[in-house]
C-alpha cells in the first residue's frame, strides 16, 4: 500500500451510496445506553423491545415439539423456494378459517420471518425514485424505502385518529405514488384501523386504480402488514382491505407470520399473500437473497397451524396475559393523569404496545436542569425511574412528539405497578 | 373495476423494472421437466441439485442434538442483529484454527445462510450502473448483479484453466470495476484456484487499489465465496486472498457457513468476514431484510464449531464419502472416453461437483433425429439414460459449451456405476 493511504483511510473506504447513507436505528442507539446502564448495576425496566421474553411468553409447546420431531426426522436440506407445500396449504386453511381470507397455496409465499417479505414486496414493486406513502409513526418503512432507493412521502398522524391514517389525510398524498404501506394493528401504537377509517382508504385506492388502469398507468399497490392481527384485545376487531373491498385483491399484498401471535420471533417463519405474479417475483428475489425459513421449522409450523384447539388455547392465553399487562400500564398512567401529572395513554387495542404520553418538556429537575427536549425527557425517566421506552420520533414522528411506545413482551404482570410507582416518584421531583 | 380492465390485465399488473426483468433460473426450468418425468414413472438419477440427501448425508449428530437442546431451553426470541456473540466468537476461533485467518468477532457477521451475505455484500458495495466482474461459469452472480442494478462484465473461462480465471484473463476487465466476485472451490465446477492463479489475481487487485487510492478513487472490492473450502479432496489445497496477500484485507469480504461442509443447507447458518465498516453496513441491510439465522440454530452451531474432535471426525467422513462418489463418476467417464466415446471429465478437486463433458452435438439418434444443440443433448441423456445434469450455459457459459455439472450430494456410491452404464447404452445408440 502506498504511503499516501493511512490506516484510517483503509478502515473507512467508501461503500455504495445507499449503504453510506443508511440511517442508524434510533432504537438501537437507545438500546446501547440501556445496556451500559444495566452493566453499571442499575435496575432498568427495559420496555423498548418489540420482542418477547421466552420465559414469560414461550412458543406453543406443540410447535416446539414439532420442531424437535422434524429435526429428528432429518429435515435439514433446502426447503422449497416458495416454502414447503404443507405449510402453504396450512396457511391457506388458517387464513380462511380464522380471517375469512381465501388465498390458494400458490398465492402464498413463505420466508424466514415477516421482514424478508416486506423487503421483497418493496423490491418487487418499487423502482428507484418511485414514491412510497406511509403514515407515521411507522415501523421501518423509511428504511425499506431507502433500501429500494424510493422516495418516502410521510403522512403525520396524531392521537385524534389513534395515530392511524384515514382517507382525508391520504387523499392528496397518493398522487403518482407506487405503494401505500399500511400496518394494523400498528407497531408502535398498538392501535387498529376502525372499519370506517380503512374502508375510506380502500375506496380511495380503488378509485385511484380504476382511473390509472383506464389510462394504462401503473397501479398503486397496497402493502398491508397485519403481523399483530391475532393479538387484538377486548372488543377490538381487526379489519383488512380485501375483506372490506374484494376489488382491491389485485393490488394488495398481506404480510403475516407466527413471530408475534405465537411469540416466535427467533423461529423465523413468515408468509405473504397476494397476486400470484407478485408472489412469484418476490419468491425469485428471496431465493437469491436466501431469506428462507429453516425447513424443520416450516414443517412443524404447518402441522401446528392445523391444530385448531391448541391454537385457540394458546391465543386465548397469550392475549389474556398481554392484555393484563397493557391494561396495568394503561391504568397506572390514568391514575397518574387523574392525580394531575402531565401524562396520558391511549386505551390498548391490540399487539404488545401501549401508546403513552410524557408531556414533560420544559420542566425543571431537582438539580435545576431543564428538560429541554424529548430526548432529555426519555433520558430523565430512564435515569430517575429506570423506565426505558421508545419515543415516537424513533418511528418517524416529529422530534417534538411527546408520545412513546411501551412494549410489554418482556414485562411481568407486576411490572406495571412498580414502573408507575417509580415514575410517580420521578414526576414528583419535577417542577 | 371499469370494463376496460379485463381480468387478465389484473393478474399481470406491472411490477418494478428490476422484478419485471428478472431472468428465470435455467436450473429451475430443468427441474420442472425432471419432476414431470419422475411423476410419469421414469427412473431418473437427478444429479442437478447443489444440495444433500439428508438420509445419505445427515448433519453432524452433535449439531442436531445441540439444536434440540437450545430449543428445549427456549431460545425462541430475536437473535442479535449481527448474530449471537457466542457464534461470532466460535467462528473467529474456527477460522483461525482451521484456515489461519484472523478475524475478530466484530469483523464477523452471521446470517440465515451464505446467500443473504452475498446479497448484502452486493447491496453494501454496488450502486446502480456499477460494474461487477466475475468469471463464468459462475453461480448466480448474474442475478446478484441484476438485483443491485449493476452491470455485469463476464470473463469466459475454459477447461485449460480448470474453468478458473487468472490475472491474464482479468487484467483488462477490472478497469473501472467496483467489485470482483470470485468463488473457490467453484460452484459449478468443483475446481479450485491454484496458488499461482489466485496470487496473480491478488497482485493485480492490490496494484489497482494502490493506484486508485493514490488518486482518491473508490477501491475495487473482492468478494470471495469459499463456502465449499472445507470439502477439498485428495491433495487439493484451498487458497484464499488475505492469506496469500495480507494487504488485500481492507478490500476483501469472505462468504462462508455450515451449509455445505456440514450438509446443513436447510439449517440456515452462514457468516461473512471482512472490514468492520462493511460488516456493519451489511448488518444494517440484513437487519431490515430480516435474513437472520434462527436463534437456537446459532447457539447450537457456536458450541458445535468448538468441538474440534467431532468436527474433524465429521469432515473426514463426509469428505471421504463425497470423494468416493466424485471419483466413481470421474472413473466412469474416463472409461467411456478410453472406449472412444466423445465424453470427458476433469479430475475432481473439491466441493460436491464433477465437471464432465458430453461432446454430442451433431450426432444422430436411432430415430434419425439430430442432436442440434446442447439443450437437445441434455434432453437426450435425460430421456435415454435417465441422467439429469446441468449444462454450463445455465451458469452463464456460452450456449455452445459442452460441459456439465454433476452434483453428487444426493447420490449413492453405487450410482456412478449404474449411471455410466446407462450412459454407455445411450451413447451406443448415437452415430
Amino acid at each position: 500500500m502506498k504511503a499516501t493511504s493511512t490506516s484510517s483511510d483503509l478502515s473507512n473506504l467508501p461503500v455504495s451510496e445507499m449503504a453510506e447513507s443508511l440511517v442508524g436505528s434510533e432504537i438501537i442507539k437507545l438500546a446501547g445506553e440501556i445496556k451500559a446502564r444495566i452493566a453499571q448495576g442499575e435496575s432498568i425496566y427495559n420496555l423498548t423491545i418489540g420482542d418477547f421474553n421466552p420465559e414469560i411468553f414461550p412458543i406453543p409447546e406443540e410447535l416446539l415439539e414439532g420442531i424437535l420431531a422434524k429435526y429428528r426426522a432429518q429435515h435439514t436440506n433446502y426447503p422449497a423456494a416458495n416454502g414447503m407445500e404443507s405449510l402453504r396449504v396450512a396457511v391457506s386453511d388458517f387464513m380462511r378459517k380464522r380471517q375469512g381470507l381465501s388465498y390458494s397455496p400458490d398465492e402464498i409465499l413463505i420466508a424466514g420471518g415477516a421482514r424478508p417479505l416486506i423487503y421483497a414486496a418493496y423490491q418487487a414493486l418499487v423502482d428507484p425514485e418511485d414514491i412510497v406513502v406511509f403514515p407515521v409513526p411507522s415501523w421501518n418503512n423509511n428504511h425499506y424505502t431507502h433500501l429500494s432507493r424510493g422516495k418516502a412521502r410521510l403522512i403525520m398522524t396524531g392521537p385524534e385518529t389513534h395515530f392511524m391514517p384515514n382517507a382525508e389525510l391520504l387523499k392528496d398524498a397518493l398522487d403518482g405514488a407506487r405503494m401505500l404501506a399500511l400496518c394494523s394493528p400498528l407497531n408502535p401504537t398498538g392501535t387498529v384501523f376502525s372499519k370506517e377509517q380503512l374502508s375510506g382508504i380502500c375506496e380511495l385506492v380503488l378509485n385511484i386504480n380504476t382511473a390509472r388502469l383506464a389510462k394504462n398507468e401503473k397501479p398503486l399497490y397496497l402493502l398491508f402488514d397485519q403481523i399483530y392481527w391475532q393479538l387484538t384485545h377486548g372488543d377490538t376487531q381487526h379489519f383488512d382491505p380485501v375483506s372490506l373491498l374484494p376489488e382491491l385483491r389485485p393490488f394488495t399484498i398481506y404480510i403475516d407470520g407466527i413471530s408475534k401471535a405465537f411469540a416466535a420471533t427467533g423461529v423465523r417463519v413468515g408468509w405473504a399473500m397476494g397476486p400470484e405474479k407478485i408472489m412469484n417475483k418476490m419468491k425469485s428475489i428471496l431465493g437469491h437473497v436466501g431469506a428462507w425459513s429453516p425447513k424443520a421449522e416450516q414443517l412443524a409450523c404447518a402441522e401446528y397451524l392445523e391444530m385448531d384447539d391448541a391454537v385457540d388455547t394458546y391465543l386465548a392465553d397469550i392475549k389474556t396475559r398481554v392484555m393484563n399487562r397493557l391494561n396495568g400500564f394503561y391504568q397506572g398512567f390514568q391514575d397518574l393523569k387523574r392525580d394531575g401529572y402531565p401524562v396520558d395513554a391511549i386505551a390498548p387495542q391490540a399487539a404488545i404496545y401501549l401508546t403513552a404520553q410524557l408531556h414533560l418538556v420544559g420542566m425543571k429537575t431537582q438539580e435545576g436542569g431543564i428538560l429541554e427536549d424529548v430526548a432529555a425527557v426519555t433520558d430523565y425517566v430512564l435515569r430517575e425511574a429506570g423506565l426505558a421506552i421508545v419515543p415516537f420520533y424513533a418511528f418517524g414522528a416529529e422530534r417534538s412528539s411527546t408520545w412513546y411506545r411501551i412494549s410489554v413482551g418482556t414485562a411481568q404482570e407486576s411490572d406495571a405497578h412498580e414502573v408507575c410507582s417509580r415514575l410517580r416518584t420521578a414526576l414528583e421531583k419535577l417542577s
